[in-house]
């Protein structure tokens, strides 16, 4: 790969999208040439980057020619399709999707956890659920340490994890609940103003848990290489624009105590304990919770 | 007591008081006389009951004479300060508040679990914490054949549940926030409006437990007469104007598994499991889940 790659975001218009750009340009990544690709009512559009527009072209089979690394966030069809023709267009896919993520031969990664397995990818690698990456950050140190046998997990979902449409409902349906005035509901099944409900995917008749859920599940095993882990986690979507949290519990193998919880996630990467008892704060992170053996967390994520 | 008793309401222009007079016409309680109580500041406005207007009068040391049944709901402070003086002039006092829950000769009741304690009251019977009563609802009729050994418990608490004015803040904060306003939160120590937050009680700086929690704690054990359950518990507050939500864990003595449970919740009084898998509908009083020994749920309660 060139020293300055050539970049490709499929879904540029997305919530996930604008996050890609904005993520480019806080890092400083190199980028020698952005290509923003689309669905064809976008085509022709522009967005921002660094400094100038780029115009939004149609995603299409040959939209990959001369990309280098192809970042995906528009939905599992859209990747299912398109992933295997940039990645024979010889560009590394990154995806957002559930498409790839259980396939044995992707890597399915979260950097600070199992970054060493990117190496292994045959030019897909996928990026775990939201709720999953949330939930495994504070837990992986821990297991490390003292094997993590179970973990009960409750989720506090944003409506930014179905995208800036579902952003875009618990906006205009709150304004309609407050105005008095009915709404119809687009992209999820329930009214979304001032309620809460079980996440909006398919529920498994089998097992009763719903796709996120079930990913959840799945993926936690992948990346702690560990098909012992017994995950029970219940998603739920609350009417907040931005920002997942949720509530964990978790036993060890052996005793584990709040002190040596503290240390643990106190050197984590990329978690970030905030327990103002005397104020009551804990817009946070991590919260750990005094139990001898299981513990519980506010974890907040994008 | 006549078969036509006179009642008190304390806290009338609350958010309970409401629901208490809504009650009381709802199962056509019979009532001789309703005495509206509430602090001074509310006096001379009035309250319609069965047709008629009734004027609130100031909660006074004297409000009590000649009643026979006091509804509390005006805080912890007015119930400890008036209860004892509604006891003393003949009244049996039902209290909505934390006040006297924990004491000894004071029975806690929930109706459907223990309501023979309420023959053993001293004057006042104790009403349990929401989240104790949403959770121990679908869980008493599990226990009493199968004892829970372990609860974990995760709550989505509305704005209900912290009184009328707390709904208002709800209200009005988000219609400031969708019109780019700023809003100075009076109730809740942290913006409500498409937030979601810790319970807003004091936390222990010793257990980490807000009194939410720490409440549900103590009442299960109480309620359930049963001091070895171990109950861990998270209480967090969403931006939803009424009914709690709560996704609940649980593990018995003994295996148990998804048609026993749902079997045991059938015939359990006040609870109703709704489980549409097909159509993702959850919006219930018990969902119950597919696991071994464990169990999740998502009731919801007033």
């Amino acid at each position: 790969m060139k020293s300055e790659p050539v970049i490709a975001i499929a879904g540029v218009t997305g919530a996930v999208g604008a996050e890609f750009i904005a993520t480019l340009n806080k890092r400083g990544f190199p980028v020698r040439k952005l290509k923003a690709l689309a669905s064809r009512r976008s085509a022709g559009r522009t967005v921002e980057f660094r400094g100038g527009r780029i115009e939004i072209e149609e995603l299409t089979e040959r939209s990959f020619d001369g990309v280098d690394i192809a970042l995906f966030s528009a939905g599992s069809a859209v990747s299912r399709r398109f992933s295997p023709v940039a990645v024979q267009a010889g560009a590394v896919v990154i995806d957002n999707s559930s498409a790839f993520r259980m396939e044995e031969n992707v890597p399915l990664v979260i950097p600070e956890i199992n970054g060493r397995r990117i190496r292994e990818h045959k030019g897909i690698i996928a990026v775990p659920n939201c709720s999953a990456i949330t939930a495994l950050m504070p837990l992986w140190p821990i297991h490390q340490r003292n094997r993590v046998r179970r973990v009960i997990l409750s989720t506090y979902q944003a409506a930014s994890g179905a995208g800036a449409a579902a952003m875009q409902e618990l906006v205009e349906s709150t304004r309609a609940s407050l105005a008095g005035e009915a709404f119809e509901p687009r992209v999820f099944p329930h009214p979304y103003a001032f309620n809460v409900f079980n996440h909006d995917t398919r529920i498994d008749l089998e097992t009763g848990y719903n796709e996120e859920e079930t990913k959840v599940i799945r993926e936690t095993r992948k990346i702690f290489e560990d098909d012992r882990i017994a995950v029970g986690v219940t998603c739920v979507r609350v009417p907040v624009l931005r920002a997942h949290s949720q509530s964990i519990t978790f036993a060890c193998e052996r005793p584990i105590d709040e002190e040596e919880v503290r240390a643990i996630l106190a050197s984590a990467p990329g978690v970030k304990v905030i327990d103002d008892r005397a104020r009551n704060i804990s817009r946070c992170r991590s919260r750990p919770r005094a139990r001898t053996k299981s513990w519980s967390a506010v974890s907040a994520g994008t």
